[in-house]
């Protein structure tokens, strides 16, 4: 199934989340039902980034917005680890820093946008600068919808240079979130990244859950469109965003480039440095 | 095994390239035969790298050095890939460009090492600037002494810092690269890689080999060590790798931060949230 359709954000139209629900998993019934399925996108997304990475010509940016225990870092730890490293770098986006505060909200993240041949991860983002900012009342409705703009520009400036883009909101229940609270205060490994604004953040969800529907809405465009992903089931978040990545790189018919060189004269420098290793051997034996 | 012992290089001793056999397996048969091994350090090395994100009070860099085609893409590839690449970086050290040829040959490198909580892994490095250099004979000899003595003081302070730093000298015969240079050839997926300096360089080989041994014995340190990586066979050098990198983090003794709340507290919070959810849940009802 083509989850690009099922979950994008129509470009133009008023997105409801209401009518996504979270522990959606489409046509596919169980982790374990679905196991081959899961192993050949990423296969596919493994592919076709080795293949982005050869043809050099240009970037794939992918941005990931959630709630808090959205599933953003385990997203990056089960999907993008399927590609190659030396091809994929992560931006963490934190609270900004004072360097950070006193530039405009994209010079951060401008910085950090993937080179051609690369796959740029953004965990968190500028769209930070329309959700929590709104939700918190730091700015106000012009503001926000001055940087709508400005973010439409902004992507549409990386996709004239070559630069895809792939916005995910990973969309998660409140009693999910709730059950992932619980399980991070049980686990000794996971429980020092518990923090007091998890729980004074959930106090503004529906606040949230408005900005990202108007934030989503006014950004998802035909070169940098948003897709809501049911995010409840781990396992079909991963599933359908490696087929949505994977499936939108083949679409772009990259084709391994052509040898900057002339292999005829390679092949002659190959039998010549055989011959020379040939001679090297007697002389040494 | 600890291939560590094997294979490093002692700091202070002269390093003969001669007395290791590129081609060695040391205790282990075959790809097939080590399987399980193979995976038990990959699944190492991905704990304890999780563990190093989680500690948030150290770095690692891995330094990759190579004759061409030595193995670095794939080891970057194989051994890499069992990260997580929130926590890992890459960087690939080209010809300087214009910018970074005005400045200090360590400038473009310490931009790019590891902040605490992350691996950095360099696919080549500052030591470009005691071998391609020197091979070339664009350093003197004077100019080389010397900036192995500055890269050892370099490599101490970051240690000092809390960046811990292990150097892989990917040891391939000259007959394993001519191979890899034929396999090259024939595969439309990788013939793109090939360059001309592929073969010019290839003409050097004795040279490099010189310039190595000097370099790695110059700046093997306690704290910096360089090891030696019988590399011929892909999935040897991927094992003994991970068994370093894997081991050398196990050794740091890391443990997993405390949580930096209070835990009751936060127990409090979540079962408040649990009311208010029930709570909703009747609202809404």
């Amino acid at each position: 199934m083509d989850y690009r359709k099922k979950f994008i954000v129509p470009p133009g139209k008023k997105l409801r989340l209401a009518d996504t629900d979270p522990a959606d998993t489409r046509d596919q019934k169980s982790e374990a039902d679905s196991a081959d399925l899961i192993e050949r996108y990423r296969q596919k997304l493994a592919d076709m980034q080795t293949l982005l990475y050869a043809e050099g010509k240009r970037a794939l940016l992918i941005v990931l917005q959630a709630m808090d225990a959205g599933g953003k870092d385990g997203t990056i730890s089960h999907v993008m680890r399927a590609m190659n490293p030396q091809g994929v770098s992560v931006s963490r986006f934190e609270a900004p820093t004072p360097e950070e505060q006193a530039h405009d909200f994209l010079w951060r993240v401008h910085m950090r946008v993937p080179r051609r041949s690369q796959v740029g991860v953004f965990n968190r983002s500028h769209y930070e600068d329309v959700l929590i900012t709104r939700v918190h009342k730091e700015i106000d409705a012009d503001t926000c919808k001055a940087r709508y703009e400005q973010i439409r520009d902004f992507e549409a400036e990386l996709f004239d240079s070559g630069t895809h883009i792939l916005k995910f909101f990973l969309h998660i229940s409140e009693e999910e979130q709730l059950a992932r609270f619980a399980q991070r205060l049980e686990d000794p490994h996971r429980n020092w990244k518990i923090s007091e604004a998890d729980y004074t953040e959930r106090a503004f969800w529906d606040d949230y859950m408005d900005a990202y529907q108007d934030a989503l809405s006014a950004t998802s465009t035909r070169d940098a469109p948003w897709f809501v992903i049911p995010s409840n089931h781990k396992w079909f978040r991963n599933l359908a965003i490696s087929q949505i990545v994977g499936d939108t790189l083949e679409d772009l018919g990259m084709k391994y480039p052509k040898p900057h060189v002339d292999l005829d004269k390679i092949r002659h420098d190959y039998h010549a440095a055989v011959a020379e290793a040939d001679g090297k051997k007697k002389r040494k034996g």
